[in-house]
């Protein structure tokens, strides 16, 4: 279970108008726009030496191709391989060449049905990040994390945890002691994954890092200048669970984004795994605000790595869906 | 009409528990205690000079005594006396000495019933603006405005302007171009007072001025970890009526409290007052959220000048209490 | 005395290049551009409702033609005329349309010889307040203050402050109580007009108001990403004479702004002036921070309101030029 | 070489009076005091779960006995010790229970003299992240990074990046290709110890990573109104190398002490260390602006681990001292 999983690193996503998606993206979020086609727009953060860290796809409907994860290095990419098969998961090679800008990848379902992704390697392009002319909206700096509902968070826990080798920083819990969410993470921040009990298997966001908590003010200013205000779905706030200062959007096609702030470094593995209870009002929302029902209800539907149908999605196996304080 | 106004410089109002209310505003927000017996608390802000901008007056039941303006010339208080006589409204000398800190004091009822009070003289102390180890919580920096909900926006609108000398900044009117409310100032910001169309006379609430939003920030996580998050209960957000950037609070006692901080100068006599449509959801808040029921409905009842009784509380003359996007 | 004068309005300021006076002060700094002809650009700040409050014009040579006050009855110019004329200074008339977007206007001389002159209308454009994608740079919300060198700092206070009726907030006095410099006001804040010893008189900076002080990092960040480091002279930094948060910057031509946030309300008649010892580390920059030479040497000349020849400039009478612990 | 140092976790240095440096480190910047003895004070930062990252340790002298790294195997630490020895290099053991909350540690001299020390296990105590009611001054998150000067860059970053397995985010180097100066990182930041040409080894200073750019601000305005302006040596201002938000102190007794917040994820080996010319100005500050003498000048001396006697300081190898512009 050594596989040096470095960080996720990306995202291919549907979106039904590329024109549409560019101007919350590009000109509202201040995504940087690497290159696009007449299919596809490449995104990245400021901060990003990466071609992109999301592509936005043109189809009909929404749906989530893949969730990219950078690995270390490419003879881990047949292991992995090989422990998706032995766990009876689908797999598939994508040759070098057949998506612009990454190299050999490997495209797998886990456990949860979740399409994941694995490859070394990503072109490079120019950083943006002392390039400040260039800067605004969100100022996005990177892809932080990926959020998932999924039905049984306990199993995702444990393939990611014992299998894949990500550590846990953070967890909630049912009263009687039943995982109900957990964050998971590669990279030395609060997590690069995180799971929650609902329906799923469902993308419920894509959390980017900005560099400071006022880039998030500044960014409901200029959605809200923009005409975006009713794409505000949550926040701002500080979250207690990794202390986050965030806010969630959600796209044109109703694709959640999350802007994130602030968290902390998880580097030393003495470091606990903190616990919170999930009727804790501070959990969410460290100042108690409650989300919204749309924050809990709804997400985006995966896609088959093979098919390209949408992964068939399941009723969670706890029935708590919120904390009580927001029923 | 030439009374020289200065601007709102404090409110009288009762609380039940001295020192819980301590807790809440000097440990948590942040006011510079100036002095306090064992019926009083007398609170300041860090940018200010006089004795205080805030007393807190112990009592079994709360209610607000009176909203303080300063006025330049001894002499005017006189001038006052007499027009709100002329308008058979009640009027009362407290004379100096008879209230700690501040000389001679003319007691009033307006038109709406709310009481006022209007003295030349506080005393000075220490400001400590430049002393920055002092500063915590939210680093309450001086009072800003009042804003109270009463039955008859237009009748308040018309004394204030025309027989007080108020200028209005901006005002919003329901579709058929009634007045819902309106904020008027003395001083060159935004408001010194404002009014708000509802059951009243009320205090809907006391807003004091910060630095810079990030004290906001800042104040919402010190009040979450001090376990005030209960009594956060609006924002933070930026209204898009004045273009500041908000938090509302509820005292121990469920006064009402704003933050705020980042409106524009109004120095110039031809800025034409900025109309706003009651169900424009971006007037509230710029960014589209909802304020919550309790918002609209609660507030502190004034007491009567003599009687010290609560001033009879009106239906408000217009039917919408609410933006129709918030029903 | 009594002229109402609301704020200082606008700076009429020679730059030798339109084009790369564009890009300094639009394109890096965030101005909005009103309009322009071959020989002016109108500039305004984010809040102004006015047409401009800096008119760049194309000329061989820097040169600053006129301060220009706001005042609030026409009536009232002419009373002006007559007090400059009683000091046997220079008046001259501008009648209504030969300046771009103000009404008839008066230019004098002051006592230290500075071209002012005095309007009472300026036409009204739309306010870019909450049109937040369109703030970039600085995000220049409006004209502050302007700050002359003059060779007697005395005998400007007393002219302002006796004759014209200007407040002071602050001043700054020699070791034997000569004053060194003074900060004075007409609008509710620290000053419009600043007066320091020096080689006079010229202009030593134009101050624009600024939102909260993270504009003034981003400012930092985006001039020094456009190629436009050397153009930072002093700062960021906090100010103890005004608690100002600050930057100070030369354009192309070597005309210097500053960047300003965060000072106080100076609406009360009771405040006393803070008095300051030239000699005090604190005074200039609070953390201690020494300011360059050219910040005490260099300023733009003013230029005769007849004549349009450089104002002479004459040696100041306090010999000290500089704070000791700068020499 | 496959040592899995975790990360630069702690320093051990000398200060000259406990209650002196108490007063700086605890009541200016905000470090929290786990606890202390008449000998020591342990310090730690709010997002910190182990048990401090400062020991101050009370002597005649300044100078620093060692800069501890955290090792993730115990059995690493054997390991450790052959790899200095086999260098000819001086080795120590102190057992566990030797030193106050850490394990058995491995004490050595590097290659360029400086006194290092590698352990596994720290005490653990509670993290005050979300304890906002203590955030005070500088609101110290955590240790970041030290900086050293030593006689041979090249010499240092040789052993670090290729026997104990650092890697390298940006390097200066002079015109003829020399290095001058190095960032190398362990965590999954710019840093966790930098090298700079210079009389050495000496610590040039010990970086505190910052939640927020205003943090730095506020730790400026506190420093003043205590009296510490004179310990404000350089910033704020903006890297650009490494892009971060800075300010160096120095303590009360001249020991160098970097706020440091807002650089960038370097968990990818394809990232390529960025170069940077000794003279480009916007190296140091990304501002243009220039670092005093003393920067380059002064630092706190080394200890031997054995003698306890200051480490001999040798001269550098390279000429240039600082960049050309400041000279």
């Amino acid at each position: 279970m050594d596989f040096s999983i470095i960080r996720v690193a990306r995202t291919v996503m549907n979106v039904t108008d590329l024109d549409r998606a560019r101007e919350f993206y590009v000109d509202a979020l201040g995504f940087i726009e690497t290159e696009s086609d007449d299919q596809h727009i490449y995104l990245r953060g400021l901060e990003e030496h990466c071609h992109h860290s999301l592509v936005l796809k043109k189809a009909e409907k929404t749906g989530v191709h893949a969730i990219g994860y950078k690995v270390q290095e490419e003879g881990q990419l047949e292991s992995l391989e090989k422990l998706f098969q032995s766990k009876g998961l689908k797999t598939k090679w994508m040759e070098n060449g057949s998506q612009r800008a990454i190299g050999k990848t490997l495209r797998v379902h886990d456990v949860s049905g979740i399409p994941l992704e694995f490859f070394t390697k990503m072109e490079t392009v120019e950083r943006m990040l002392q390039r400040y002319e260039m800067y605004k909206g969100a100022r996005i700096q990177r892809i932080d994390h990926v959020n998932c509902q999924v039905p049984d968070v306990e199993k995702a826990y444990d393939f990611y945890v014992k299998e894949l080798g990500f550590a846990c920083s953070e967890y909630t819990e049912t009263e009687d002691d039943k995982k109900w969410a957990a964050w998971l993470h590669r990279k030395q921040n609060v997590h690069d994954q995180a799971f929650m009990n609902g329906e799923g298997p469902r993308l419920h966001h894509i959390g980017f890092w900005l560099s400071d908590p006022l880039s998030i003010i500044h960014a409901c200013d200029v959605l809200a200048s923009l005409g975006y205000g009713s794409n505000i779905e949550r926040g701002p706030g500080r979250h207690g669970l990794s202390n986050a200062f965030f806010l969630y959007l959600r796209d044109p096609d109703g694709n959640r984004i999350e802007l994130y702030n602030g968290d902390y470094l998880t580097s030393d593995p003495d470091f606990k795994p903190i616990r919170w209870d999930i009727n804790d009002p501070r959990r969410q929302t460290f100042w108690g605000h409650k989300a919204p029902d749309s924050w809990f209800e709804e997400a985006t539907p995966f896609l088959d790595i093979e098919t390209g149908e949408e992964v068939e999605i399941k009723n969670p196996t706890l029935k708590q869906r919120k904390p009580e304080f927001v029923i």
